[in-house]
């Protein structure tokens, strides 16, 4: 039976006697073999990827609200609120409605993409949207949780990343070893940050008898991380990670030096041509930011730059269908013909 | 790991040696406590959730899915055809994607909604719309798999039901029983044939010792199999259960019949309501279809029909994500505020 992140990883993480062992039933999500992508890297490394849109609400983003909405309740905390209209408002909401507690999400008025908000405000989210920017928006949700019992769930809440610590956690426990390699789409830097802290908890438990190293890419046109300055007005059809400032920038860069990692900048014609190979041969629709990290998977070994690796691991961030305009955008024509059985053998190319 | 339905259950599938033991990661999905939704029942019955939308497509048709194409790769096809636009179409094309199979979608022109078919399409199935009826298109479909090497995978390929038995199988695996009642959706009536027959298979194998009423619901515009008649028109906000004449009538009636339950109706505006219900309560995204389940336990609920019953189970079939429209229809506006706390406190109801 499927336990949940807190249950099953209880003693790796922050928790209490006093912690509500809470779930959705996030976690324990596919590492799925990806030999078409094996094939395009070649040199004969294997490659899975770590499937994150299975989560409850289709992205990783499960895994860290979990435990930041125990928390939440472990405090006394009777809402909680976010500046997103992305994957993490969509958690928030989720988790919120199933505990008991309000949701509350701040967006600057005249950037709201219903798209993204609906699945949070079918939740119960109550959206907000500010005259201002997103940073002023931001900044009223951190006063927020100083005053009025609110907690912020925000990324820069630090149990968000303790508890997306656990998808490293399983990469190991379901390999067998640690990857020599991890690739990921790094866009508020958190998730690269959380899966090295918990591949070194891992290492240092006598869990995991290496370390891989950590492969973290950007868009290009959301690349602050790769040029060293924030970026003003990033733009990428990878929208999950179209952030010019990231808030975890230290812990990505700490991620990448440590492990003799990398991180570098990928187009959006790379992420959007590794986005149709992972639908179109490895059978997995994923939301296009997932797609960075096969993209720069593939640019790595290009140049050159997986040397020894033998196991590499990508991380598929979220569902393909928390993006329906990247699909509507990809897909053809539907050929009409007569219905008849000739015209539809040879439509499809079996005539 | 996720090992995938064919690994897990083999032992109560129609594998040979030769059937190859693919996976994308399909079926050991949450059982969700539902304390909202027991609440509302009322009298201490203990309600769970069988959370289907984290199959890797977003739907159960995963878990039948798998074992047809695996099928149609142990008899040598080189391609799967079917007459859907919905969630079986995304399903089977993700699994022909991985696999190797070209994956035909075959539509009526001029009811072609790309929100349904984009999943599909995205995983490189080709979609060709015949000037005809739907009829026409599934009697092509079916010509097809009689002379061109096409395996047909609608649910009238057997293997489908088969597969979606594990659904049954898990339920019991993770209550430790079979429940009391099992309350699902009906649409085409696939799903309550398998879950009937997965029951029946563990208890004469001696792994439940009762079996459960099962509790069908249909949509009032589209209950066939309440009326006792076809539906030509089938008119429901639910979208995955529209159907006026379900494949598998004689099934569901069996099912019905044999476990002593009932297949009954539920209005638009009480899927609507439960569907609202498990998202806002119980933080469960699920398609409209999937409510009928909860909306037609809470029926029964009213009507006295769940006599001595304990523990049930609602089958939730598909994830909220698919039907988008559905979701923006449910969510009000965004409030526009000044950017300061003050006034967010205001509008979010915490000053």
């Amino acid at each position: 039976m499927r336990r949940g992140v807190l249950a099953v990883h209880a003693d790796c993480l922050p928790l209490t006697g006093q912690t509500p062992r809470i779930s959705l039933g996030e976690g324990e999500t596919p590492l799925l073999p990806a030999p078409a992508v094996a094939r395009a890297v070649g040199g004969g490394i294997k490659v899975w990827l770590k499937w994150e849109g299975a989560n409850p609400t289709g992205s990783f983003k499960d895994r860290g609200m979990v435990l930041a909405i125990a928390k939440a309740l472990e405090s006394g905390s009777r809402a909680v609120a976010c500046a997103s209209t992305g994957n993490t408002a969509a958690s928030a909401a989720a988790y919120a409605a199933r505990f008991g507690l309000k949701c509350l999400v701040v967006v600057p008025a005249g950037h709201i993409a219903m798209g993204k908000l609906a699945q949070a405000m079918v939740c119960g989210a109550k959206a907000v949207a500010v005259r201002g920017s997103f940073d002023q928006a931001l900044t009223i949700v951190r006063e927020l949780a100083e005053g009025h019992g609110v907690t912020l769930v925000n990324s820069v809440n630090p149990f968000r990343l303790e508890g997306q610590k656990t998808a490293a956690f399983e990469v190991v426990d379901d390999l067998g070893c640690a990857p020599d390699c991890l690739c990921l789409p790094v866009g508020n830097a958190g998730n690269i940050t959380a899966y090295w802290a918990g591949f070194k908890q891992y290492h240092a438990a006598g869990r995991a008898a290496s370390l891989p190293r950590m492969l973290g890419f950007q868009a290009a046109g959301a690349a602050p991380l790769v040029t060293g300055a924030p970026v003003l007005k990033p733009e990428t059809f990878a929208t999950a990670i179209r952030i010019g400032a990231p808030a975890s920038r230290e812990g990505a860069l700490a991620a990448r030096d440590e492990s003799g990692g990398l991180i570098d900048s990928v187009t959006d014609e790379e992420i959007r041509q590794a986005w149709i190979l992972l639908a179109r041969e490895e059978g997995v629709f994923a939301e296009p930011a997932s797609a960075a990290s096969v993209a720069g998977l593939l640019k790595a070994s290009r140049a050159g730059r997986l040397a020894g690796a033998r196991q590499v691991v990508c991380v598929l961030t979220g569902h393909g269908l928390k993006d329906p305009e990247a699909a509507f955008g990809a897909t053809g024509q539907v050929e009409q013909v007569e219905a008849d059985i000739g015209s539809v053998a040879r439509a499809a190319g079996l005539a």
